[in-house]
């Protein structure tokens, strides 16, 4: 028996679709690190094509198919095939892939050495349209920040908070995201870890106190940063901080478009 | 025509259900408010009955209809009413409720006495089997904490974050959320605005600076409160700091069954 | 005693930031309904400035004083206000807001009449940048799909699910969000309701099986309504199914820019 | 330098507090897998001791020392291993663990075989209180319900949805998650899986339209098997629906406790 195949029917609406796939998808990847060659991980992944005004559906299953066959591996090349693959299975111009997973780095307290996993949650955004191929990778830092206003008006303390600074990026070539996140922590009032003991807190309470930093500030910092990379083409610094005095967030933005100087 | 009631056919497997019904109901509810008379807000409501064995199904439509009636107050005796109508119209012997709602209170600033709203989700949870009546309140206060360990062991500086206390209570008579509120802001190390001018936050640091508290200790200190509360009957109190040197929080619950002394 | 502004002082990193401000501002807001005037309903808001390449920081309170004026009533022509009233307090060039609201329509059932309260959820993100005013209104719209595909190929039923529509449009005058809604529900398989009575569920059951419809048969049909709308200048219609045969969603996207014909 | 021991201070307060800890601990874990022997997967992590009335306060990076040395193997036995070592560590009578993970099958599609991965949120929730241990695991498994009800009154179709049925239970010995998995995928309309082609589409819509079950069906149907299984001391058993022609859910849940006959 064959069945119908609905999809691949005339459409009459001539209407074209920039995005159609799959959201969502939970699957199992590997992601290259750093330090241990490759680390498991677990994606959210979302798959688009685009879909011409004379076809009714796309074939979501088809986006599974490809999928199966990478996600033992992803990473900027292995996406770049992956692409291309969808464009090809699904007749498309454009493919777009969004790529969500927790990776982990293995830290050490600043003064006891005391060993703990953190994660960082990084995105890769890709999409192919034509001969072009764009390629986005994000990464979200756990920091920690000191307000400067709040230091310098009071006599004593200083507010602070656990913030995030999301970094992404466009690179000529491949940069490690132990490397943006080396920066991310520096620039930060300080770095966050998974395990401190008593002389790490009192190590991180100090250096906090020491590097009062609005999110302006990180968001500057990182930037001036990345400016320096030569490997990155674009980036977008965004800084959010948990206030502590507020139940609201403080925000900061700064993309490479802007900067001046 | 007849349409045929599935739900009330005869049930063979014999199983008790003790729980059937309607969840995430979101509904525009309107509920008491101690300075204004009444607030609106909006609620995420669940509504279940216990089943029979021999019966088949439940009527969802029925609690839509039940909450039809009830939703533009919802109060204690309100919901006290609602469940007795839920009973009655699904031939239940249990009905329970539970109206999830974000509840407003205008709060000066300390100094300044700027005024801006702070919202706080309250929870109604209530059931009826047989004769017996149960009612639990829950408010969640968003506070600030300072590290006492933090302050003791540093030069300078103490890490600080933003927190949420969380009071649930079975009391004899009404309580006002306000009342439960202060007690819990009072507890902390400082409370929450959302609107502070410059000396409101230099207040506030200084506030917290002097009054460094744990998880453990607010625990303690809200429940040393709720204690001399002749009204209430049953509490717990649920304290959650989200540490800003580390990405993960530290908590401590503290419940009436168990407190010493 | 004056508190030094450390947020005025001069920077000399020379960083243009695009954007800084408050985020998930929680706030007891009343907007436009076309039934009864005025509907309240509880927002989060995000509200930016630009910060100029000289100073070190924004002054984070003044957009809750702003808000404070204004948030009784958000509507296009009051958001314009606000944006307004940020660019002079702040001394930027560039404001922002984004205004996140549940709107709630009483709704009657298509048979019985039965009426009960949905929730959509609702969004205006305005800016304004030197002369120019861009505001964007976005409506979710939960409806119900049936696959087409499915219900080809099989010898009987077909599966169906619960969907979304968000429909995201700048627009020359204002458009009631009711009249957005009426266009979704209509170019749905069938509308979704909070209350159904056994002959409206027959009657939406077989609605939708008479409908099928594809993701990407919503977003072009919803796309050749709003095409005909002549207070619309630009659109984005994306439909997002929570496929009932999978654990993750299907996904279709048409902006204006791309409709052919 | 010797650094003060806050936490260790005499309390003078008298409050027992029944939970102090961690919560929302990020790691990376490995656990057992009925196919391949062991799965590396993520964690989300609370982990609770109690604390003496006379102690100020736990110490809270103990509890992540502890996971440093298990992570890399959580299983039932490896749990009452991390529960004692909390005990010693903490000089604590109670210690509990809370580990919820997402646990990957690889699944065959009903008629082509094609292979895919599904998604399984597991959690171990486990309790030390002097010599008595409670170990509690429980699975998600989603799942595809069509209404019976709908079915019966409607001349075509039916309508249906995307449901997930969460099993906790305390077992004798091990069981594994797999054999749970398959009791409920069973009892439910229809399984679900990420891959499906068209045979198999057809496949699941029919065989789906041939089960037809309400949310108090699958509870049942899945309580009536478990209670064949020997090994299971208890279960609770819920069922939830995102309904299709509402935009709340049904809901059902049943334990051993009220189970008749």
């Amino acid at each position: 028996m064959v069945l119908r195949d609905v999809q691949s029917e005339y459409d009459l609406r001539n209407v074209y679709l920039k995005r159609v796939g799959v959201k969502g998808v939970r699957y199992p990847i590997v992601v290259l690190d750093k330090t241990n060659g490759v680390q498991s991980t677990i994606a959210t992944i979302n798959m688009y094509v685009d879909l011409p005004q004379n076809y009714r559906g796309t074939h979501m299953s088809r986006f599974i198919e490809v999928l199966n066959e990478y996600h033992l591996e992803i990473n900027p090349k292995r996406v770049r095939d992956i692409l291309h693959k969808l464009k090809d299975v699904l007749n498309a111009k454009r493919a777009v892939i969004e790529v969500e997973f927790p990776y982990f780095i293995k830290k050490q307290a600043p003064v006891t050495k005391s060993e703990s996993y953190l994660e960082y949650i990084c995105t890769f955004e890709a999409e192919i349209f034509d001969s072009r191929f764009d390629f986005l990778t994000s990464v979200v830092v756990p920091i920690h920040t000191l307000c400067p206003c709040s230091k310098e008006i009071s006599d004593r303390g200083a507010h602070n908070q656990r913030a995030i600074c999301k970094v992404s990026y466009e690179s000529r070539e491949m940069i490690w995201i132990e490397d943006i996140i080396e920066i991310v922590e520096k620039s930060a009032s300080a770095p966050i870890f998974t395990l401190l003991k008593r002389p790490d807190e009192k190590y991180v309470t100090e250096l906090a106190y020491d590097h009062p930093k609005f999110v302006e500030d990180v968001a500057r910092d990182v930037a001036l940063e990345l400016k320096k990379y030569d490997k990155i083409k674009w980036y977008r610094v965004e800084v959010e901080s948990f206030e502590s005095i507020h139940a609201h967030n403080a925000y900061a933005c700064v993309t490479s478009d802007e900067l001046q100087g």
